[in-house]
């Protein structure tokens, strides 16, 4: 039964555990003062050409959000987010709980648009009986495996710009939506064209970890208490120093992506030949193919893998993801089957 | 520079990185449904004698607070704690941030008596108008480096009982604690005298990671929401499991603990043979000497360490912690360095 | 220019007035322990048939839905709303700011029904990723003038129990509700099918004040802790015993609630007559008439009232409220304006 | 049974009744907007020198306190108080509830000193791990009948600046502290020296209300939303405008005061003649006479009244306290009852 529920079934890439054994014994200081940490934000700050950049290492996406959140927003303040974004559809209230509401808009691929923003911002406007928009909440690449255009971005941060937003971009699956084939933006671009972003390790490679990363000091000025007192300070920080050094060292961080995507691609290219369509377009590792039930059962003997949305009596989109780990013989063997099974339900 | 200030300076103990390595590859499902976590539970379950204990992970000892005091407490409840307990003196305010006062309770040694509680809910009596105290939050070993004794917790529980507290043990360095000298309490003892608990990995061999042990099913209800709200649900649960696993097969939680504690209890031995005296009696792998504060000054030139607190205008207490990693050769010539010192300063 | 914008612009009813003088320089004990309360809680649990009801008082709505959602749902537990709801719409997050998702339900009328709570429930079976639905929160008369009917009210409490949810009335108008041409539920109704709700005071005669009441002692367990933790418990607590008292003494506060209903119904003839149609159907005493812009605009010249949603291109609906202080005759005057208005429009 | 257990245990002074009374059918708007709102604001502003600044009108001290403790603090900052501070010691944990810890200093008469602040700041060092201290409140009067000298508030404010911290200051019994006979503080000197502070309208003839006055625009920006979100908006605004515009017309608030203080000072001058002493220096209308248990027993066969803290086996400190209502006929009896009482008991 092989797995393509998802991007964290493995451990770690084997460069990082490596890297853990050989560093092991050295001594270092706690809470994210070490050398390697040290060393790792040096890394991702050359690659962004901002010198100044204030970096953290957290263990998870839903402890990054709700941390950068919390950070950001004073009691009154609401995020704007797409309703299947992360932090409203799979984090258990975690916004709420901090104490801020997030404001859903309908989107087409998991896509926030700045007239989505200006429509909220209009809707919002009976001061003091509803919440203060504050800021926006986008993924890239999203929870339905689409990317944002650099178009697109600078549109939405021009609008937060105007009507003074914060614009968070959830990066948990940042290497994926940067080497996409349709790709466009840089990490200089994310960088620049948001306020604070993160660059997701976990399910990139790493046994844990994501990297957030402010635009400027005063954006991120006692973001260490907040971090400690939400319980994201870990200890050992050196094992997230070690791991983000190791990813942005030759490239490893987007080669992973790459490698990822690729196979993703193989697999879509093959159900485009077989005639199926896709509920959002297939563009990263995260494919969601639109399938029929009979296929999806059989299938389902051989593979793990989400049914997503029901589209028909017969038919439903399946999520199938690929990683850095997918075995690409296995991933072939994925095809085969589907080819020889939808065939059969072609004969019937 | 050799580094005495914490217990976390090194990564993981060789064994655990062993297993991580040998099980990288292997898909499993994620937030904590994969088979070292569910391995893991049976081994704890099995030292405490509680087959149905609902066991969960969690990365570190600020958050397995937060989570667990969140989780039991409602809003208008306080939690007691000694004044130098972890919650109150280094976690950033995080049990407020969750909304509950910390009732403090002056301490000797860091401990918390039955007395001091029966003090607390006797202030806290006119009601609505003073929060009502819920829980009773201990350390063992204490942030002080001292431990309960049987007789001591089981008034502590008796008292808990008598006015419907819940008795929380933050066991960050339980390890320690329980393979102490004077130590008469066993895992199983800690598990029946309390309603909730936690097993430290990251000061005692892990890369990170507590394991947070219920009592029962009934206390840790709906557990798992609050885990995912606080962002303390990892998507690759195994690699808390791989660690929780390793440590408790073999004895090697105790053994690690064991050999921490030794090394302390080295340096203890030989400060006692030069006269020096103890902020706290050294009991675990923490030590508070009072030592000269010129010793300290020359001290510190060869190795790291906390001051601890000021005694008077010419000595101070220092923090000496001990790990499963010290290497023994230099606590050894830590030992011979004091000794030099301390003649040298008795000379002048 | 006169006020129709809502049901507070003036103060209280003249009863309650002399009863505040007649009472003024008796001394009471504070926080809701005077006689006034006491015996404005038995007026109120005579009503409802429940000797033992928890009754507590407070100053306004968006208080009483905080402190209940407070006191009853744990930190990942959710409560369902209409989106027109009062909790979601016009109280600048309140709720979340305790804590808490509001799930919204897209309604006919401000209504939930017993299908959109089933809908939810469905919609959230990805534990622990998702919040859990554990609370209805229903407004009777709702935010858009209309009510529930006894048969819809006990499929709600069916569906409710069911699922294991709380049932929350928001009785901010609920005297209007009652007191409908087409209600067929009382209140000792709504304390049946609910397990807490509110009688609205500040809407319906009082300066100020809501009374919540709960259907059993446990429901309540602890409310006053949250009361006072909440800032909502008033030192003269009298100045709300008084009120209900008043209003619960020869069925003053139906009775205020009928002639607002009267006054309401009145003009929604006139309208009705005039041909014009309207957003919800006028029940109580908030109309939602649909009129041309341009009689809108020369009715805003002697009036005040909102402009409540664009219908399309030349008309717009708008929101009338009377209340039991509304003089009659403007509300006559108003009608032959609207008239003449509108007769006037159509001559164009 | 004459009750000397607080000073809000009659309505409101007969002035306020009469001008809810006349103004009653008036339409105004609702949420504060109204015209009494705004006059009130300008006759405190015209008290205070300050014509900018922003203020607010609430229900109660408490809900005084967690507005402006939740609307200045960032989540990991921490508020100064005594320990005998209202917000530590009678508001069921409402500032820990909205995320903040209170951090405490042992007192000498309820009052702060700037060595107080600065011990606090010292203690907080250890950054990220501790609370950062941002804030310090005071009470004046203290909840122990004491004032502040101009003097000493300058000293806190100086400190308070050379910290950054904002000084908000409780006025629930300001009237009482700024017509003590010993008080050299001015209404615009309470203005200048802090940065926020609020006048107790509850305990100085008003049925209900504190006004909330900030210092510059700056510090109170999108208080509104605050005051909204926390349940304090009350849709009659106008029962707080009149009140306080009231309280401000012909001085009617610190002529209010000065008679509880002159009581008071009666009550205090004749127990100083029979030989007791005092917990505090009695300065206002509160008193902690120490008074044998003896008396004590018999005094609360004819009059009610707090024991306030043992003193010793044979006596105890009680509070009574006075207000604008204070009957003084009655007052007079007391005294008497008390020497005749303290006569009989020497006399055994």
């Amino acid at each position: 039964m092989y797995n393509f529920k998802n991007d964290y079934a493995e451990g770690a890439h084997p460069l990082i555990l490596e890297q853990l054994f050989s560093s092991n014994l050295v001594q270092e200081l706690g809470y994210g003062e070490d050398h390697y940490s040290k060393n790792a934000k040096e890394a991702i700050r050359g690659q962004i050409n901002n010198p100044e950049a204030p970096i953290y290492f957290v263990s998870g996406g839903t402890q990054a959000n709700l941390l950068v959140i919390s950070h950001l927003l004073r009691p009154h303040e609401a995020v704007i987010s797409a309703k299947t974004g992360h932090i409203y559809a799979n984090e258990t209230g975690a916004i709420e709980a901090i104490g801020h509401r997030i404001i859903t808009v309908d989107s087409v691929n998991g896509k926030v648009t700045a007239s989505d923003v200006a429509a909220v911002i209009a809707a919002h406007q009976l001061r003091p009986h509803v919440v203060k928009p504050k800021m926006l909440y986008i993924s890239n690449s999203t929870e339905l495996g689409t990317i944002y255009r650099k178009d697109e971005l600078m549109a939405l941060h021009a609008i937060c710009r105007q009507h003074d937003l914060f614009l968070f971009l959830d990066g948990a699956r940042l290497g994926h939506a940067l080497t996409a084939k349709d790709n466009d933006l840089s990490l200089a671009d994310i960088a620049s064209y948001t306020d604070v972003f993160y660059i997701g390790g976990t399910k990139n490679g790493a046994l844990l970890g994501e990297a957030i990363v402010f635009r400027t000091a005063d954006l991120a000025e006692d973001f260490d208490y907040i971090l400690k007192q939400k319980g994201a300070l870990l200890a050992k920080g050196r094992i997230l120093g070690i791991q983000f050094l190791t990813l942005f060292t030759d490239d490893l961080y987007f080669n992973l992506a790459k490698k990822a995507n690729r196979c993703a691609q193989q697999i879509a290219d093959r159900l485009i030949a077989l005639g199926f369509s896709f509920l959002t377009p297939p563009q990263t590792n995260q494919l969601f193919p639109i399938l029929p039930r009979k296929v999806i059962d059989q299938l389902l003997a051989k593979y793990a893998f989400y049914i997503w949305t029901e589209i028909d009596e017969t038919h439903a989109a399946v999520r199938i993801i690929t990683s850095w780990a997918t075995d690409e013989t296995l991933a072939a063997n994925f095809c085969k089957d589907l080819e020889i099974l939808s065939e059969n339900e072609r004969k019937r």
